[in-house]
């Protein structure tokens, strides 16, 4: 078992990642293409950042690949290795972020990266992070236990003690504390992976890529044809308004982006097109908005219940 | 001339100042009144926060007064005089965000607040801090430099330096990086401001606060019959995702109120209520937008033209 890591193949296997994917949304969405930049970052590295707007089911979707390198490390990449702060890096990934006009289907967020610390006479030190997160404006039980069935699909070759380890992880990292509320209804988060070495680790990467369309996609067919009114669209814009909150004051992914001179236009592409805030706002009691926050907004064990 | 902090001379002008501004808004709004909601902070002290909102001139105000007290200066309150963190501590402010419905109106945001830093066996150390500045959509020359006459004015009894280094402070300190950006035109920022003295530097900030009004109402009475349509609003609401942009990554006063456990809805009652984010986007050129980022988003001079 190799563990010397294989940046190429990471690479060819992240932008085919992104190629695939991009694929699939189009064929769902059925109305615009994506629209193509490329870029490359003044200090090192570039990326291609993929947007369909104003689609059929998609009134944003967003898919950036990214490979920059640099000479320091910005604190926000390991949370949990300061002592790398300051070496040289290379850092990879996938990101996603899909805004439905429908507001029963929910918003998704697909993450996979890979960094590299460098120094010279050091061994590099290498590891993979991401995950996959569901954030619905309407709660629909059967959508989260497939959401999270999936999940723990992506995980299981890997050992059963993966999944609840990322979903708890995820449970913790998409929290809004300010608003002591979780993003969404989780999904998977990890971090700093290296377990059992590269080749290990990296298909435990590929694992969790392959796995969300299969999240995704069945909850978008079931949700797309459903019927909305004002009320929902404006409980979408105010609820999206919380993923702004999370993006800007938390996201490391976000924080990483902006600090090491990325590109702020592919960072950005997260915000929602259409966003409200209102002052104090609570949901009428009873109410399928009620019921969000009550059965959805909250840490569950989604399994249980299959 | 006394340098002993008066905490009661100071809770007393910034109720009022409250007071003053609602009063003078609601007048010039015509519409709605302000909702009131006072509050009290878990660990210790409170405010009371007012919202205007859907009224005839202003879409959203927020103006809040707080008195806050902690055992522990959380870092934000103070970037200059990192030793004071971990000090006990009391805060007072008043913040005002205005959104108006009209884009030829702008945002305006005033802040000004008290700090006292306690510590056993030492001398209290206090400073005020504070400022306001403004936030068009659609640049007016006019409407620039007097807002810039009128904060020199503030400043003028207290020493012909202080405008020019408020002016610069503030177009520091208002400025997106991840943009390269000044949030608007400016106007005063300071900070840990003891100058001369309690009693000369306590007038300062009664100056300041005094002044916000007649900096404001005028621009506001200019623009508000101006009409306007779907394009001015669809930018107005583009241009606001950088006040939250702004708030949300970089405001010290934000962070310090989420950081220290303040109320949630009365610090984010800054977000304006309708905000959008568009992919990539660029005014066309030699549009009244385009003039905005070339003439008005950038750090000018405004006095030398007048």
């Amino acid at each position: 078992m190799s563990t010397q890591p294989d940046t190429e193949a990471v690479k060819t296997y992240l932008m085919a990642l992104q190629e695939r994917i991009t694929d699939a949304l189009c064929t769902v969405d059925g109305g615009a293409g994506f629209h193509q930049d490329t870029w490359e970052r003044p200090n090192g590295g570039g990326g291609r950042t993929r947007v369909l707007r104003e689609g059929e089911v998609f009134e944003q979707c967003g898919i950036s690949f990214s490979h920059v390198h640099g000479k320091q490390l910005p604190p926000s990449a390991s949370a949990h290795r300061p002592e790398l702060a300051g070496r040289g890096f290379e850092a990879m990934g996938v990101s996603l972020v899909s805004h439905p006009h429908n507001p029963y289907i929910p918003s998704s967020h697909l993450n996979v990266r890979f960094f590299i610390a460098q120094q010279a006479g050091c061994e590099p030190v290498w590891w993979f992070g991401g995950g996959f997160d569901l954030t619905p404006y309407y709660g629909f039980e059967k959508d989260a236990v497939h959401w999270h069935q999936n999940a723990r699909a992506a995980c299981e070759p890997f050992g059963a003690d993966l999944y609840p380890r990322f979903k708890h992880w995820c449970d913790q990292y998409f929290f809004l504390k300010h608003r002591n509320e979780p993003r969404g209804i989780g999904g998977l988060f990890f971090d700093d992976f290296d377990q059992g070495g590269f080749d290990n680790a990296f298909a435990l990467l590929r694992s969790v890529g392959d796995h969300y369309l299969s999240g995704y996609l069945p909850i978008v067919e079931r949700r797309r044809e459903m019927t909305f009114g004002a009320r929902e669209r404006d409980f979408q814009k105010y609820r999206r308004g919380r993923y702004v909150e999370f993006n800007l004051v938390y996201d490391r992914g976000t924080l990483f982006g902006l600090q090491s001179g990325g590109r702020t236009e592919s960072i950005l592409v997260s915000m929602p097109p259409e966003v409200s805030w209102r002052y104090d706002y609570r949901p009428e009691a009873d109410s399928a908005e009620a019921e969000l926050y009550e059965r959805f907004l909250v840490v569950r064990d989604w399994l249980d219940a299959s």
